[in-house]
């Protein structure tokens, strides 16, 4: 579901390419599942869409992109794959940079924050940097629940940033692609902070490499989007608009 | 992981029974899954179960209950399957009977209410009351987060009761085995009602028919269980804990 706030930023970006998007709505969420069985299930899905002629894969979950990433790239060495882990932290850095203190929050999922990638990431582009993540398994439900009581969200997000706020925390990395729709009112309960979006971070990133590599779109038709779920279809085109920004009129189910 | 709140319910009414737990760790929740998934998946860990030689089969998870009970029953005709769905419609009616007004308030996953195994048991057994369903999605995981602080519970809490409060509803059925776990503090937020908790209700009803099936258990040397998980040993063994009531020692992983 979360991957729909990523497409959204990709389109936004390369509004001339052709996206086709597959969401594993059966095993929702990887956020909870080991390492191993995020490997297993994102080369199930990777298989799905190179078998349809994709030019590029963009792993568009963080629990995936932290866990999967160099997996995939393994297992299909002709087609380039990017993640949303790195163009994040890349952005975190810079924004922490920037202001003082050196200090980032990565709010994420469960086994995003356990499995250390964006840790690993910022540790690696600037040492000196405090880092800190936090597990926010609430949000994620929240996020699918569309719109609800501003009380309930105030109180369910406080709940993630409340520790950092008081220690004067100054750039949250929202780690999952299920946060972007708090943004307003995340900003509000931290105004002084910097909120980094690693879905618009990575679709500046992907939109780059691929005209770097020459694989950019050059169609004069525009482009446009399909959708492809592995369960639940009716669900997914209701609360998938929501993450998206506009109405999901399609979507062909497959089995993985 | 809620059904462990079901086999500590069925270890204290039979403690000289021995009992065979399979968590689908690797897939859960199957709460926002369609029919036709949870389906397929019940009767892939039933068989792991049924290979394994057991004598009864209990479905200690609502969403499965509700919308994988009579495919069980069909997929494996001699093994005698049990589900939580109507031990815990038949007490919420008797407290509804008991009380006034005849208004039960049915609590569990989207799943659960949306395929409507409550509404359905409830109307048979007493198409007089007036029933609501209300999905609790944050309540799940909530409660796999363990113990969080007694504010974000109660926010959280009285989102899902909240409505039902003003309208002075009497019976609460917790239709979900995570939700046992917030008994105690769901009571303090709705202190005149009636709660119900399916797994208690559950036990009760399984205990009764194994004795009637003349299939409960006569050894004296006393009971026990084994855990199987399909991912994250670790962390069922974790969360798992604070569901069952007591440490879990030792979890075997399967494939299903």
């Amino acid at each position: 579901m979360g991957g729909l706030t990523v497409l959204s930023a990709l389109r936004r970006e390369m509004p001339g390419e052709q996206f086709l998007y597959l969401g594993d709505t059966a095993r929702l969420p990887y956020g909870t599942k080991s390492p191993a069985t995020v490997q297993r299930y994102a080369a199930q899905a990777a298989a799905t869409l190179v078998e349809r002629g994709i030019k590029a894969l963009v792993v568009a979950c963080n629990t995936a992109s932290g866990l999967a990433l160099k997996y995939l790239e393994q297992q299909f060495p002709d087609v380039p794959v990017y993640g949303v882990v790195l163009p994040g932290a890349e952005a975190a850095v810079a924004a922490a940079r920037a202001g003082a203190p050196g200090r980032v929050v990565v709010l994420a999922t469960e086994s995003t924050i356990q499995g250390g990638a964006y840790q690993r990431a910022l540790a690696q582009l600037a040492p000196q940097l405090e880092v800190h993540g936090r597990a926010c398994p609430l949000w994620v439900t929240l996020a699918e629940m569309g719109p609800q009581p501003s009380e309930l969200t105030r109180a369910i997000l406080a709940h993630g940033v409340g520790p950092y706020v008081s220690m004067g925390a100054c750039t949250f990395l929202l780690g999952c692609t299920h946060f972007p729709v708090f943004s307003g009112e995340l900003q509000a309960l931290v105004p002084d902070a910097t909120l980094i979006d690693s879905a618009a971070t990575t679709a500046a990133v992907v939109a780059r490499r691929l005209n770097q590599a020459a694989l950019a779109g050059t169609s004069a038709i525009g482009g446009g989007a399909a959708f492809l779920a592995t369960d639940g279809a009716a669900r997914f085109r209701q609360v998938g608009g929501h993450f998206l920004g506009e109405s999901i009129a399609e979507v062909e189910l497959v089995d993985l």
